[in-house]
Parts: structure tokens; C-alpha cells; sequence
């Protein structure tokens, strides 16, 4: 099979990733950008937004009409596709998204980051119970029983496919959904639907519980589905400091041709800092690309 | 005289220094913002502008009007000022502007920068005949003759207020100005304009003449009036990189308490850039101010 080689990957679809994206188009790159169709659910939950240069008192929904507009003139189509790992693979880099895989030259990270903390035991069994990829590692779970911790809608969708599989499926919905009921989800009907805060995931050397107040439930496998994983447990081997990606002031992170951009690489939070960002990972990604091309006409 | 004490002094008025003002405003902090009824020449004079994630296709006349909006909607005005010098004095900044003195406790520099060559001496004769600051040099040149080089239509009125005093003023426009002539410019009819490209700025040990093609006129002083001036001869002792201000990636600058953010801080040059870094400068700026006031209450 022969993989389309892109120029720029860009994954996340917020004021980063877009702002990374036009000006990579402006540019004449091949980009491909992996996102959300809402673009970002933390600009859609913006009730007014009075700290980004141009729009006053603007809804974030409105806000994300603009930057929908605004790529759209120029062209750029979002990937609805979650990227679940990518490596360095010398040359280029392979972005996985399920059992699907692109190829770039190049990438730039504006993946956001989680706000909240994570659940106790989340952590600790990552990797023994715990998952961030239903999509990934959904054969493991077999006639078995899992619960999905979903902090964003899109969250219902891994619900449903791990409920083909598994022989038991709860589903706890960490996101505001003022009633989760039957009538307003997209989930399958014999999903359990537990309306409570985790308190802890339990386990031995494997996950085996999900503890909530004065009650708990039976469970070998939690799939935590949020906006945007860790750093590390995206991009093996990157550099971090705390939740976020190391970068210099040219927004290189410490794999080559590997950018970042946004709240991914740290506070403040703001999405005027993100889209500033974006334009400068854009453009050295930009030069790193031409530099690549000189050196590859050198050697001919 | 007893001055009034800003919080943060925000010296120029592009994106950089506008999206500092409003986050600055935003937390509550006691600003000044110095810059030019525009807003910036390098905004109103795009002729269209792709790049600035929110806004497609848009002229930089019209980008500035929504900027104008956006701060006359948080009550933020531009005092329309030339900040000639600013200096650290320990526990706040005083910047000048002719004669008059402005106090602050923080500084955000977004001065922008020149994007044109010096003219060949202007650096060599600087302080010798050359200046920067009309109204700060003036009285060095009673009754002597004096040209100034301008690359703004602001540069008009240095050359009326120079006119006042010496005994000859040249005016020679660096900008597009299609035909300045009598009736279309703003300059005092005893001043002699030339409508030639300044070769070279000659002298001994001062100045003493500026040579066109085929032509020369003999000077004692040579103003050179541009939007932004070198960050060294603005506020002395910062810490340069070529034309541009060292800042950490938190738009921290060599000085305690002084920030800057935009152009002057170095490439690429964009308006998105120059106003997330605006947004970072601000952020630090405040919480700088917020360190001081909890020292303060300790050593109460
Ligand atoms: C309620 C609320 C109000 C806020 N109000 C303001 C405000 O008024 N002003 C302000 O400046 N800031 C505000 N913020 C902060 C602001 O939302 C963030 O700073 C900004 O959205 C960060 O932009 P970003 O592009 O870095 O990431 P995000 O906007 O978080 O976008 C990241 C995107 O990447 C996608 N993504 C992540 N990982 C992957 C992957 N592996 N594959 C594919 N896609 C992926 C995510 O789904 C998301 O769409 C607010 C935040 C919240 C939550
Ligand atoms: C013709 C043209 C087209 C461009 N097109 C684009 C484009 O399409 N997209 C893009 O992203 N970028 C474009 N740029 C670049 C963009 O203009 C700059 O990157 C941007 O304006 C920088 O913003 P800033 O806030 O740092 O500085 P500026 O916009 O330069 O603003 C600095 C302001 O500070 C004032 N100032 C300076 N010194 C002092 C002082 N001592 N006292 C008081 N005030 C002072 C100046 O008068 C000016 O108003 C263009 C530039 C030009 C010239």
C-alpha cells in the first residue's frame, strides 16, 4: 500500500491548529488538519469571549462560525479523525488514527490540553486496564466488561463500538448533558448509563473497579475519553514539562520537524496565544520543509 | 509635581501593544497605551490581509477599525504620544516623551520595528548631528540648518517644530506621498522639500552634509523620524539581538518589570503573532504586579 506523504500533519482543530493551518496553506503546503467538526469544545463552552484582538464580547460559538469561515474560503477541510499515536520514523512521521495511518513530513501538535485532573488509580493503571483508545485496544475486552469515562460527547461513539465487543458496557458521563437519558443520547440501549462521579478506579495488578459513593461496579477494562491525551502518550519519546510539550521560541519541540503550538506547550491559556502560535510553528515547519528540499537537490 | 503611578505603560498601539492593553485592562490593572491615531502604518497600509485566524480577506484599514472598536468598547484610549526615552529607575519606569514624563511601575514594549535599511552613516553619525527626537534635540540647533529624513507623515510636524528654531530645514520624505507638494502636505512654506533618495549622511567629526545623486546640502543635524526607533537608544541598557529585544518565552526582557511583545521582538512579522505575544507580555506583566503587592504586604 502507498501512503499520500502530506507536508504538514496537524492534529487539533483549535485556534492553534487553524491558525497553523492557514497560514501553512498560504505557504503552498500539503497539509492535512485531524480535528473536530464543533472545531474545539472548549471555544464552542466559551460563553463570551472579550480577550481575543478584533471581537468584542463575542460568543464562542460565534467565534468558531468566524474561524469556520475563515477555512473554509481558503479550503481546508477538517479530518474528523482522532489521532491516537504518532512516531518518528526518521524521514517522516506515521500518524495512527485506529487501524488507519497517514504519512508527514512533518507535524504540528495543537492538541489542547485536559484541564482537569485525572481520577485517582487513572494513572497508576494506564496501560493495565486503563486506555485512552477504545478504538485501539477494544479486541482485549472480548466478552468482557468495560466502562467508558467519557468527558466529551464524540466519548458516546467509543461506548458504542466497545458495546459490539464487550460482553458488558457502562457509560459515565463526565461532560455537562443535563439529562442523559435514552430519549437524548446516541447510545446504544443496553449501555448502562451510570449519572455519578468516579471516585477512584480499583485494581490488583489489573484494573477490576470503578468506586463511586456507597457504591462501586465490577469492571476489567476503563477507557477514559478525553480532548486531548498526554503529551507522551501521544508522541513516544517527546519532551515534557509537567502536562506540557517542551518548545523553544520557534515552537520546536525536541524531535526534528516536530512543532507545537497553543495550550499544549503551556500557560497561559488563551486563544489568542494559541492562534500566535500557530503562526509560528506554521512557519518554521515552513523553512524546515525548504531546508529539507536544498539539501535533498545537494546530494542529487 | 506629583505624577500619577500607572501599572503597566504599553508603548505602541499594533496588535502587540492592543491585545496587551485589553487582557491588561481586563485584570483589572491601570494602563497608559502610547501610539498613533491609525493605530499602526504597517496595519492600514495591507492592502489585504489572509492571516489573521477570525478575519479572511480583510484590508488592514478595516482590520483596524475592528481593533478600534474592540478597545473603544473597553474604554481603552490611545494617547497619542512619541515615547522618546524610557529608564529604569529601580522601582518603576519614567518615560519621556519630550518634555513631559510619564511613571509606571511596568513596561510593555510593542514598538514594532523598522523593516528598512539605515541610511549609510545614520549609525555612525548617531549623536554626532544625528537624532532621533526633534523635540528632545531641537534647542542643539539655533539658527543652524538642520534636514529631516522622514519615513511618516508624523515626521511633517518634527520638521515644522525644527523649522521653528533653525535657520534652514530641508524635508525629505521616505514615504509614499505622491506628490508632496505646497498644497497637498502639511509643512510650513519656508521649508525646502527634496524629493530625492538620501544616499549617504557625511561629516567629520559631526555631520556636515547629505548626499544624493548629483547633489549634496550642507547640514549641522540630520533628524531621522521613523515609526520605531532602535530598542537600545529607546530604552537603554536592554539586552538586543541585532534590531530586536531579547525576551524569554514569557516576553520577559533583560530589565525587571519591562516586557515586549510584537515586531520588536524579532521574526517572523505578523499581526496574529504580534498579538499573542501581546496577550503573554500582559499576563506576566500582571502577575509581576501581583508578586510586588504580596512582598509589599509582608514587609509591612
Ligand atoms: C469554558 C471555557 C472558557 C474559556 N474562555 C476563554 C476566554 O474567554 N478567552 C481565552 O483566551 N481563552 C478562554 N479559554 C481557554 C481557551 O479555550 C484555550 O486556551 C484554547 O481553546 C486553546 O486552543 P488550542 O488550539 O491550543 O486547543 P483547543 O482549543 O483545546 O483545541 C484542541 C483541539 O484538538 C483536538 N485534538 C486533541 N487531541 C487530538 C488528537 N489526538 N487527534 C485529533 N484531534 C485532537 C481536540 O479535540 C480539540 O478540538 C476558555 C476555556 C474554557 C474551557
Ligand atoms: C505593507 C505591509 C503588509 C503587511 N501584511 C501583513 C499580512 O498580511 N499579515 C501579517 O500577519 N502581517 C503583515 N505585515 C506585518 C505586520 O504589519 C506586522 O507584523 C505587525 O504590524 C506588527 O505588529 P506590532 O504591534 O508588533 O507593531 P506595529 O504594528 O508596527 O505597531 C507599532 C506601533 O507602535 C508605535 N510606536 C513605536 N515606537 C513608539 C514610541 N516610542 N512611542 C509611541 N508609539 C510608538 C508605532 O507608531 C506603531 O503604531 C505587513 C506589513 C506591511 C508593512
Amino acid at each position: 500500500m502507498v501512503y499520500m506523504r502530506y507536508d504538514i500533519a496537524i492534529v487539533g482543530s483549535g485556534p492553534a491548529g487553524l491558525s497553523a493551518a492557514i497560514n501553512a496553506k498560504i505557504r503552498n503546503k500539503n497539509i492535512i488538519v485531524f480535528g473536530t467538526e464543533n472545531l474545539s469544545n472548549k471555544l464552542v463552552k466559551a460563553p463570551s469571549i472579550d480577550n481575543y484582538l478584533g471581537f468584542h464580547d463575542i460568543s464562542g460559538d460565534d467565534l468558531k462560525d468566524k474561524f469556520k469561515e475563515h477555512i473554509k474560503n481558503m479550503d481546508i477541510e477538517i479530518s474528523q479523525k482522532k489521532i491516537n499515536n504518532i512516531y518518528a520514523m526518521g524521514d517522516y512521521f506515521a500518524l495512527m488514527s485506529g487501524d488507519e495511518m497517514y504519512e508527514s513530513t512533518t507535524v504540528i501538535l495543537a492538541t489542547g490540553v485536559e484541564y482537569g485532573k485525572p481520577i485517582k488509580g487513572e494513572e497508576e493503571f494506564l496501560g493495565k486496564g486503563v486506555g485512552y483508545c477504545a478504538t485501539c485496544d477494544a479486541p482485549l475486552y472480548r466478552d468482557k466488561k468495560v466502562a467508558v469515562i467519557g468527558y466529551n460527547k464524540e466519548s458516546e461513539e467509543e461506548a458504542n463500538f466497545l458495546n459490539e465487543i464487550a460482553s458488558k458496557t457502562y457509560f459515565i458521563p463526565m461532560y455537562k448533558n443535563e439529562k442523559l437519558m435514552r430519549s437524548s443520547h446516541d447510545l446504544d440501549s443496553s449501555i448502562e448509563v451510570i449519572n455519578d462521579r468516579p471516585l477512584q478506579i480499583h485494581g490488583e495488578n489489573l484494573v477490576n473497579k470503578v468506586a463511586f459513593k456507597g457504591k462501586e461496579i465490577d469492571v476489567d477494562g476503563v477507557f477514559v475519553i478525553k480532548d486531548s491525551a498526554s503529551p507522551k502518550s501521544l508522541v513516544p519519546g517527546i519532551e515534557t514539562d509537567g502536562p506540557h510539550i517542551k518548545v523553544d521560541l520557534n515552537m520546536k519541540t525536541s524531535i526534528d520537524g516536530c512543532f507545537a503550538a497553543g495550550d499544549c506547550v503551556g500557560k497561559p491559556y488563551a486563544y489568542i496565544k494559541s492562534a500566535g502560535q500557530g503562526y509560528i510553528a506554521a512557519l518554521n515547519a515552513v523553512s524546515y520543509l525548504d531546508k529539507l528540499k536544498i539539501e535533498a537537490k545537494k546530494n542529487q
